[in-house]
């Protein structure tokens, strides 16, 4: 007999309004009819006139907000009349599945590829496959694939390259197009020193970013923590299953070290999936043959397979 | 708005049968149809003639299990005909209660009297309250309570000081008493050292184990691991709200330190908290503002208060 964790993907659509609040509540609303998903968090900014909506559920619970959701949105929004700072091709701009418990990365994508190809059907909308789940390199980044908006979007389609992965090839009237795809967690983490000297932040987070050689999945940059005269390494982990929280901790503490400098303290800004600091107890700890099914809670949260 | 874990209690019933399988898997099943507390294991020792049963829920849900267990082991059990290592007073031998997650010993302590008043009422055992929910000191300790034993009881219950706390002042005659508390989680935690040599654990657990001076919620022992030959400190963690799992290792370190040895390993033995791993990622990772309101997955499970 296994057991296994309840599984859980994260969503986080993107939608093109984000100044008619009753529109957005509306967009909500059907969300949370749809079935068991959860909307964890709704937030919307008037300048890039965008939402962002983050939920929560199993695949099925997920489809169905999914469904629910590009129903509202293209029934409320049409991009014909839509201006804002952020770059947006369509009612729904993005969709993305995010594994978080007891799913894969491949599931994420399966989940992914099911959503559009049934919003295509239903809603004439094209949709474009990104992350994760893209058929081809040149569609795995967002901004390749949302370059030239909606307004250009019309004679983007119409080359063989812009092919929609589903759905027509054209541009739904007021709806745009959408890209839908699978990526990973993405964890905001900032690690405070004991020092009000910013070289040193930006030095150690040269040391652990890609761009600069550091880790794969880290971005990072030092910033001055002004009220409190520190300074910080703020982060984003883009993958924290390839470059654990817990690595990047101790690569931090050691640059630091090198220049004299004590870690005060440390930020999850938003949420981490518990898997995540999990794994950082098991690390510090040593704990050999590690299993989520030594967690209490965890064996009252899952289905049993014989 | 707060959000509030789902409130989880571990019960851990022992009663006097674990010889007779179709005994055990009756009231395992009594259980199992009172109502949604789960059952995460069943344990028979034929030697000690007993099992222990370990449950999960909230109060609601091991109210009722409570209740399924004491209707279904007294029908089952008579403690005349019941012969075993361990000593015993009760077909319900010991029923405490352990907050996990999302509720305190308050609340533990109350539904430990709850379930205690009621049984007492519907089955007409008398019902002794033990650990934290002790009325008096001299009740705390269990052996205190079950010197005698069985046989024992009719002489010692008609003393003033031996009244029980709930249910008539005479032994029922084949369920015998009961004692009911509430008590913290205990995590049975083992650290493996990178030596062979067995005066070295056994200094550690010394050192780290309350009955010599070390942390207050400690017991320890340093015991060969034959087959690896290294050394282990295995240990009990009796309360690991106070004396916690990071700091236990932490210290275990320290001192292996001293002798030049280096920890190689840990290990846990059954099931451990949630809360216990988190507490110990905040640690290492030194988390400011930490709640278990950042980890993605309890804001699934969770209730609104507005």
């Amino acid at each position: 007999m296994t057991r296994m964790a309840k599984p859980i993907f994260e969503a986080v659509p993107n939608i093109s309004e984000g100044r008619r609040s009753e529109v957005v509540s509306a967009i909500v609303e059907s969300i949370t009819k749809s079935g068991p998903a959860t909307v964890l968090d709704v937030s919307s900014d008037a300048d890039h006139n965008r939402s962002v909506i983050t939920l929560a559920g199993d695949a099925e619970a997920l489809f169905a907000a999914s469904m629910a959701l590009f129903a509202a949105a293209i029934e409320r929004i049409d991009l014909r009349q839509h201006k804002g700072e952020h770059p947006r091709m369509g009612a729904v701009d993005v969709l993305p599945f995010v594994p978080v418990r007891g799913v894969t990365m491949a599931d994420a994508t399966v989940l992914a590829r099911r959503v559009g190809e049934e919003a295509a059907r239903r809603f004439e909308v094209p949709i474009y496959l990104y992350g994760e789940s893209a058929a081809v390199e040149s569609r795995s980044l967002l901004p390749d694939i949302r370059k030239g908006e909606f307004e250009g979007f019309p004679g983007k389609i119409a080359k063989p390259e812009w092919k929609p992965d589903f759905g027509p090839q054209h541009v739904h009237p007021s709806a745009g197009v959408t890209a839908i795809g699978a990526r990973p967690f993405l964890i905001a983490y900032n690690i405070n020193l004991g020092t009000g000297d910013l070289k040193i932040a930006e030095k150690i987070g040269k040391a652990i970013r890609a761009s600069s050689g550091g880790y794969r999945f880290v971005q990072a940059k030092g910033i001055p923590l002004e009220g409190r005269g520190i300074v910080q390494v703020s982060m984003n982990l883009l993958d924290f299953r390839k470059t654990p929280i817990f690595r990047v901790f101790e690569t931090v503490r050691s640059e630091a070290e090198r220049f004299g400098v004590a870690i005060v303290g440390s930020e999850i800004v938003g949420l981490i999936p518990q898997d995540a600091l999990l794994a950082a107890a098991e690390h510090f700890l040593r704990i050999e043959g590690f299993s989520e099914n030594l967690v209490f809670e965890t064996r009252l949260d899952t289905g049993r397979e014989d």
